[in-house]
Parts: structure tokens; C-alpha cells; sequence
């Protein structure tokens, strides 16, 4: 099993799942059911019909106990019943992704190749994550993904017990989310006239435009779908740096004024918003769309990477920093984070920031994916922030996975899958309650030199399952006993057609040699 | 409604969807109510619980009528119910595809955003198709299109009430489809070096290898989604010319020898199979692998456009053609064809052949794909063949939608929505009993310009819902009142994530400035 459950115990004997077998379940858990019904059988699917016939049936039962955390789940798995039960729906919707995961790796497939019955092994599973963040940031502004791939993505995240999208809505290659008030940004940054192949050192184009974008109900609908999976959307709007998208649509927003289009070029636009009512107008515009649409607690407002020339070097920013009495001009950076954080606040929300802020002062109560390694993480940690390890050397994955020559698009430094799996989320030397402020652990797929979801799938799968491990149960009995397990979860990946690595390296059609890279140390 | 049903007739007043609808389907239709639930209410949806609650409730009714023609329903709205009556489980599916029209555009999306209740205008639809074969050719070979993508596609057919998915699984450019015995078809024949970009006469390619296959387990589970949408797949390998993928991976199957990759270039290799004994082998297993996949009474093998140096001046063809005392070498086609078709027959399947070889005298029992025209429509039904019409002027989704210098990538002749919507299956002069030879009616998309299902969307929609409304309905009437409905209809496609060509040309990342075509008039 993958992500490994915290216990597993074998009892001996199989339990038979056919055309007889009934599901039991209470009204709470309508969802949970009903996607087990979609999933398992959908939609001449043979087995667990909808009515609830002869208790002594064979049965599936689903149940909630409320002595369980939240997400843990109990499996037991007898020759006469399978009975799941879980703290909260979306413990029982694991137990369920277990159970899955008992049962033929064709049951991953959206239809029924076989007609069964199956057979699931009888014993005792009980389990719960180790984290309740568990995420996966994709960057939708660099490639705009369609809806149908997100769904579709959403339904890996789930598979491996992973709770959170991040979804990285804009940059300066792209903005993806329709604002009201502000269509340009639509009309205009969703549009790039061509796109970089490579990397950026090569300088080499594409002639092809490349756009897209989400409007608010394809928003709606990738909420809804990913509620349905117990996997929370969490979307980023990246300002005030990475902005290239909204600079091009409206240039006055800028901190300097030149001539812009959509980047076409990979890298971080110079350019930045402006330290302006207005620029900080357009963006309070932004979090109120972003609130209207997206439910969930955490909005994220980027902060990362903001170049410093345009920020501060205008008079603009050097007035704005004297009248707020700030000794220097790049805690800017941070008072510009806190009235953002603070718009939010007013809508119930909370601030998630790159940890680039926390130098720069952090917004009080803000939470902070901390992308630079260990040491940012337990900055943060020791400032008392909340904190979503994200560690690039070990979750970035757009970072090449071998040395080997017919690697696409290698760039970044080398990652393999051991060294997804060595992924530590709690830096050494925190205290207990400097420890428990890291909430979760997240991967991300930066999408320049991903194209399409066939792409995604290359570099996702299978270092996002070590990720999954990690996230879900730590690092247990060690990256063979991992590596072990997922020779047998390759059936299942297969099943679900994802075009993971191969281990020993791409297929033909996944290497890159129209596109160089470029390996840093 | 799209297409348009037969008779509607608006009786007043609204019947109203919601949490406390009930669901009352016979066993014999679990299918298409599972197939209901998992579409309008998935997963956590509020409506059409499982239980069959008092039969006092507002309820949706499914039902069975054995007089009813195949595919034929009746949809009856009131205040209190909504009964859909079908001659088969096929019927009912079509029933609820037309009441979901009747729902707002919101529930063509997978997951809900909104969450009632929904009004249906009472009325009653009586309904039944034109053709009992209304289908799409998808050419998987020219580019690969991964599973997810062509659920996707099914997903589609079935909105339009369209039940054959035509899958043209191989080509000069592609091979896609396991085979025991030969290996060398998937791991050398489904790789492409690099693709040509835009029409072959600028001579460019994007020096990225390309390629993919399906294993037997990935079409069983197409055909499978697709049974369950009331959509049957056939196959076609296309034989004896179109080979250039199999003569990369087994040059001894060719009729020449020289040394061989498979086709980076569009258009058609001149490069056959051999007629040989060896040839005829590699036929019958590639056959065999279709019939053990594919349950369809249908097979297509091909038969068109096959270059004749090679298949005709060869010593080989010469003398096989007089050992069988055919005063024409050409014939040779037929004989080929004749010699596949037995081999189905066996298996109690259909050949389907392209209109090619009509004149080369087709295997007795044949269907033809009748697609250079009326002119060849007409003459397999004159010769007593069945017939499924596919004229390319009118439904080769490939071909340049306006004349429009943004087109992306204009080919062949133009072929506007209101060409599409044009489209005369029954050619005239026909005898009431050559009419009744032609049993459908297909579009064809075939992909050499379109690399993703994005791409297939611009080119596929809205012109296929023309095609869909033909196959189904009629030109009824007339192409304004289509038009009309057409615009209604889009809000449905737009929620399916549908990315059709808007009315007014291509969307900026729509366009191919990187891709000249070449149009012929």
C-alpha cells in the first residue's frame, strides 16, 4: 500500500466484492458513498447497488466514529464484510482509497474491464496522516492547464491521500482567473504571443501563442470536484513581484512605466507593481474574486522573489516607506503582504506567503510556504508563524530526476526519487512547539518545460508519491521499503494512465532534444 | 435542444429537481441510472438518493416500451414527474441526454456548483434517430490522444447522441495498438523521430519525438466507457497501405526494402505491404488481437489510398494476380481486402472498408466508408454494400473552418459550420432500396494538425454538432434554425470545457502563426 498505513495486520482468508455485495452507509456519508459508487462502479458497475437489501448479505459498510481523529480510518476486511470506519468522511474516503488499493490495479481504470467478483485479502488496517496539510502546488500560469486535466490531477492528489491543490494562478507568463472590473487582465494576460523552449540561457521560441484561462465557474466546478475528494484548493495570486501578466493589461499598475507584453521568456520579470493606492486597489479587487470563488481558508499572496531595482529604487516606494516610518525600504515588502493579509482578514481568511516575507517582516498570523530549504522553514517556525514545508531540493519537480543524457528538459539541481523520499519536513533543533508549527508538507510542479498533462505526469509520478509517503505516513521503514511498494503501485498508476518515469528513464516520446536544459549545482 | 428531437410540445408550468427527487429505474436500466447519478449528481450530489422513497415524491421515472424503436424515446415532463420511456436502455440514455438539455448549462459540469433545485419546463419529447450509425472517426495515429482524453471525447459523442466511435489506430505516422507476436509494432512503430509543423510543402518539423500506444487493458477500458454511453468503438487498421509504421518495426512485411523510419512527414508513405503469404500472416494476428480486444460487429481494415508502384509493379503482385487469374493487378486490392474479411467472418465480424475499393471489387458483405463523396456513396449502394457516408466536403473536421487569415492551420477545401450542417447522407437518383443501404453517417477527425485534445476541440466544435444534428434528426428546419439553437447550445459546451471556435474566428492562443497550411480548392 502507498502512502504505507500506520498499521496493517493480515487475518487470513479474502473477502468476495460481486453483484451481490450492498453498501451500507448513514446519509452523512452520501458523498464519501456515492463516490465509491462512481469510482468502483460506474456506471453499469455491477456491484454495490443502490438499495439496501438483506442485512446478511456480503456487505461494504461505511460508518463514523467520532473517538477518531480527523482523516484516520479503520479498515476491517472479514470474509463477510468490509467495514470502513473513519473519525470524518474524509477518513472513511481513505479507508476507501485503501480498500482501493486491495483490490485488482484495473479497479484504478474509469471502467469496468472485468466483471469480477474481486477479492480483497481480510485483515485489519488502522492509519492516519501525519500531517493535515498535504499538498501539491501546480503552476497553471506558466501552462494553462485545461479543466479537465485538473480533474483529472485532482483525482491523483486523492489517490495518494494528498489534501491540498495549490493552485498557482499567476505569473508573468500568464494570468489565469477572470477579476470583475479588471478584463484586460483576461483579455489580455492569459495571452502569451509565444512561448521559451528550454531553458532560458538558450533563448530559443516557439512562434506559438499559448493562453487560456479559468473562468469563475471552471473555478467553481475544480472546487466542487476537488471538495468531492476531500482535497482542499488553496489559490495563489503571486504579488507584487511576478506580474508581468498584469502589467502588460495594465501598465499604469507599474512601479516604471516601459512598454510590456506577456513574458515569453522563463525567469521573473524585473517589473513589479507599483507601491501605489492604486496598484493596492487592483489588488484588493483581486483577493475579493479570488474569495468569492475559492471557499477555503488560505488564500496565497505570494511575496516571492520580488526584484528589488523597481521596488526600491522608485520615489514612490521610498515616500511610502519614510511616511510609514520604515527604516528600510524592502519591508515594504512586508507591510505590502500585511494589507493584503489584512483584506483577508476581513473576508475570514488567512494569508499564505512565500517565505521571502519573513525577512521583510511577515503579516501577524500569516502562514508561510517555505520554499528555500530547513533554514527558512525553521525561521519561520521560530517566528511563530505556521509553516508548509516546501523544500525545492527535495519537492520541486520540475528539477530533472537523473544525470542521465536523455533526461527532458533537465534544469534545476538533480532530483531523484531517493531524494524526494529523503524529503525532512521538520528541520533538526526545533523545540516541540517550534516543530508543531509546521502544519504540512507540500510538492510543487513549476510548469515551464511542462506542456502538456503528459508532461505533468513524467515529472510528477513517481517522485509525488514519495512526497505522499512522506506527507502522509513520514519516513517509516526507508526508501527500499518504498521503492518496493511502488513497483507494485506502478500497476495501479498504469491503470490510472499516468506516463510516470520509467526507472530506467524516459520513453522515447518523453525525452526533450529539441529543448536543452540547464543543470545548476 | 441539439440535435433537435422529432416533436416537442411545451405543456406549462415547471417540474422542480431537487435533494428530495427519487430515482424509480427498473433493474434492467441500472446502467443508465447509474449512469445518471454519476453525471448529474456526482459525488456528493443532493438529488436522486438511492432508496426508492414514497412513490408520492416528486420522481424521475425510467421505463422500458418494447414497441418503442431501437434508440427511440419519449420524455414526459409534468409538475409531479419526469418519465422517460425508451425502446431500449440506448433510449432511455438519449431521454436523459435531452432532459439534461432541459437543465440549466451548469449541469454539464463534473462536479456542482450550484446546488439547486433546477426547474425543467414540463412538456413531452417524442423522439428517434435518423441513422442507427452516427458516427466519429478519431485519428489516434498522426497523434497520440491519451485515454483520459478520449473518455473525454466519448463524453462528447454521447452529449450529441452520436454511437460509433471510429478509431483510426494506425497509420504510416503511428502505430498504437498492442499485438502478441509483434512487439517491434509498439516499441518502434508507435515513436515518431519529430513531427512535420503545418502542410507538408513547407517542409518543417519540430524535431520532438512523439508517440504512444494503448495496451489491450487501455482499450477494453475505452470500450468499456464508451458501452456504458451507449457508444460502440470500431477499430480500424488501416491495411494494405498506411503502413509506414509497421514496415519501420518489420521491413520484411514490405513490398520494397529500403531502409525505413516511421513517417515523419504527413501525407501518405509509397511504401506497402508486401503481397505476400508472410504479410497475410501478420494481417490475420493483427486481426485476431482486434477481435480478442474489440467487441464490435464492425472492424475497419482499411483499403484506401494505397500508393500502386509498390503494391502493383511488384513481381510478387504480378504473379499472385495471375496465379488467382485476375485480369487486373489492381484488383489485387479486393482479393486483399476479400482474404481480411474472410478472416472476420470467422470471428463473426463485418469488414468496413474505404470506398477504394468498391471498384477493386469488395469482399461480398462489406460495409464501406464511403468518403470521397456522393458519387462513391452511391455506388456501394448500388452495388448492394452497405454504406456509412462520409463525405469528406462535408465532414472532414480538418479542413479550414473560414477562409480567415488567423485560421489555425487551414487544409483541404473549406468547410464552414453551415458546409458541415449541409451534409446529405442519401445522394439523389437513388432507388428507395439503395437508400436503405446507408446505414449512417461519420465526421472524420483526423489529427496530422491538431496535438492535443484542445486543439480537437477548435476543429471538432462546433462543426460536429452539425453532423450529430444530421445523423440524428435531419436537415429539418434549416440551417438558421440550427444556428439558432447552436448559440443556446454553446453555453452547454462552454460548461463542458469544451473549447469550440467561437463564431467571430479563433481565441489569440488559438491561432498557428507557427504552422502554415496549404489550401486546395
Amino acid at each position: 500500500m502507498l502512502p504505507r498505513p500506520s498499521s496493517v495486520r493480515v487475518t487470513g482468508g479474502v473477502f468476495r466484492l460481486d453483484a451481490a455485495t450492498t453498501l451500507h452507509a448513514p446519509p452523512s456519508l452520501d458523498g464519501v458513498a456515492g463516490w465509491l459508487r462512481s469510482t468502483l462502479g460506474p456506471p453499469s458497475g455491477c456491484w454495490l447497488p443502490p438499495s439496501s437489501s438483506d442485512e446478511g448479505d456480503a456487505a461494504v459498510r461505511l460508518e463514523l466514529d467520532e473517538s477518531f481523529a480527523p482523516e484516520a480510518y479503520r479498515l476491517e476486511v472479514t470474509p463477510s464484510q468490509v467495514r470502513v470506519t473513519g473519525g470524518d468522511a474524509a477518513g472513511v474516503f481513505y479507508g476507501l482509497q485503501t480498500l482501493r488499493q486491495l483490490l485488482p490495479p484495473a479497479l484504478f481504470r474509469s471502467s469496468r474491464t472485468t466483471s469480477g467478483p474481486w477479492e480483497v485479502p481480510a485483515g485489519i488496517v488502522t492509519d492516519a496522516p501525519r500531517f493535515g496539510w498535504r499538498g501539491c502546488l501546480l503552476d497553471v500560469a506558466r501552462h494553462f492547464l485545461p479543466v479537465a486535466d485538473v480533474r483529472r490531477f485532482i483525482d491523483l492528489l486523492a489517490m495518494h491521500k494528498l489534501n491540498v491543490l495549490h493552485l498557482h494562478l499567476t505569473d508573468d507568463q500568464g494570468w489565469r482567473i477572470e477579476v470583475p472590473g479588471w478584463p484586460r487582465l483576461t483579455t489580455v494576460g492569459a495571452i502569451r504571443r509565444e512561448s521559451m523552449v528550454g531553458a532560458r540561457r538558450h533563448e530559443r521560441y516557439d512562434g506559438r501563442p499559448h493562453g487560456g484561462y479559468y473562468s469563475a465557474d471552471d473555478l467553481r466546478e475544480i472546487v466542487a470536484y476537488a471538495a468531492d475528494r476531500h482535497v482542499r484548493v488553496v489559490p495563489e495570486v503571486d504579488l507584487p513581484g511576478h506580474v508581468g501578466a498584469v502589467l502588460a493589461a495594465y501598465p499604469s499598475l507599474g512601479a516604471a512605466t516601459e512598454e510590456r507584453e506577456v513574458r515569453t521568456a522563463w525567469g521573473i520579470s524585473p517589473h513589479v507593481l507599483a507601491v501605489s493606492d492604486e496598484a493596492l486597489g487592483f489588488c484588493r479587487d483581486v483577493l475579493d474574486a479570488v474569495c468569492d470563488i475559492f471557499p477555503d481558508r488560505y488564500v496565497h499572496i505570494g511575496g516571492d522573489e520580488c526584484p528589488p531595482d523597481e521596488w526600491v529604487a522608485s520615489p514612490q516606494a521610498r515616500q511610502r516607506a519614510e511616511r510609514l516610518g520604515l527604516s528600510d525600504v524592502d519591508q515594504l515588502r512586508g507591510w505590502f503582504a500585511s494589507q493584503l493579509a489584512e483584506h483577508l482578514a476581513i473576508r475570514g481568511r488567512t494569508a499564505v506567503c512565500w517565505d521571502e516575507v519573513v525577512s521583510a517582516g511577515a503579516p501577524p498570523g500569516a502562514t508561510i510556504a517555505a520554499w528555500r530549504g530547513p533554514d527558512e522553514t525553521a525561521a519561520a517556525a521560530r517566528a511563530g508563524l505556521d509553516v508548509v514545508a516546501m523544500p525545492n531540493r527535495n519537492v520541486y519537480l520540475d528539477y530533472h530526476q537523473s544525470s542521465g543524457a536523455d533526461e527532458p528538459i533537465p534544469v534545476g539541481s538533480l532530483l531523484t526519487l531517493a531524494g524526494a523520499y529523503d524529503l525532512q519536513p521538520v528541520p533538526p533543533g526545533l523545540t516541540a512547539d517550534e516543530a508543531a508549527r509546521i502544519i504540512g508538507v507540500q510538492a510543487a510542479i513549476w510548469t515551464e518545460h511542462m506542456d502538456s498533462a503528459r508532461a505533468i505526469d513524467y515529472m510528477a509520478f513517481p517522485r509525488l508519491c514519495a512526497v505522499a509517503e512522506v506527507a502522509w505516513s513520514g519516513p517509516g521503514l526507508g526508501f527500499a521499503d518504498f521503492a518496493g511498494r511502488l513497483r507494485v503501485h506502478q500497476a495501479r498508476l498504469l491503470a490510472a494512465g499516468v506516463e510516470f518515469r520509467p526507472e530506467r528513464g524516459p520513453l522515447p516520446w518523453q525525452t526533450r532534444p529539441d529543448a536543452r536544459g540547464w543543470v545548476r549545482d
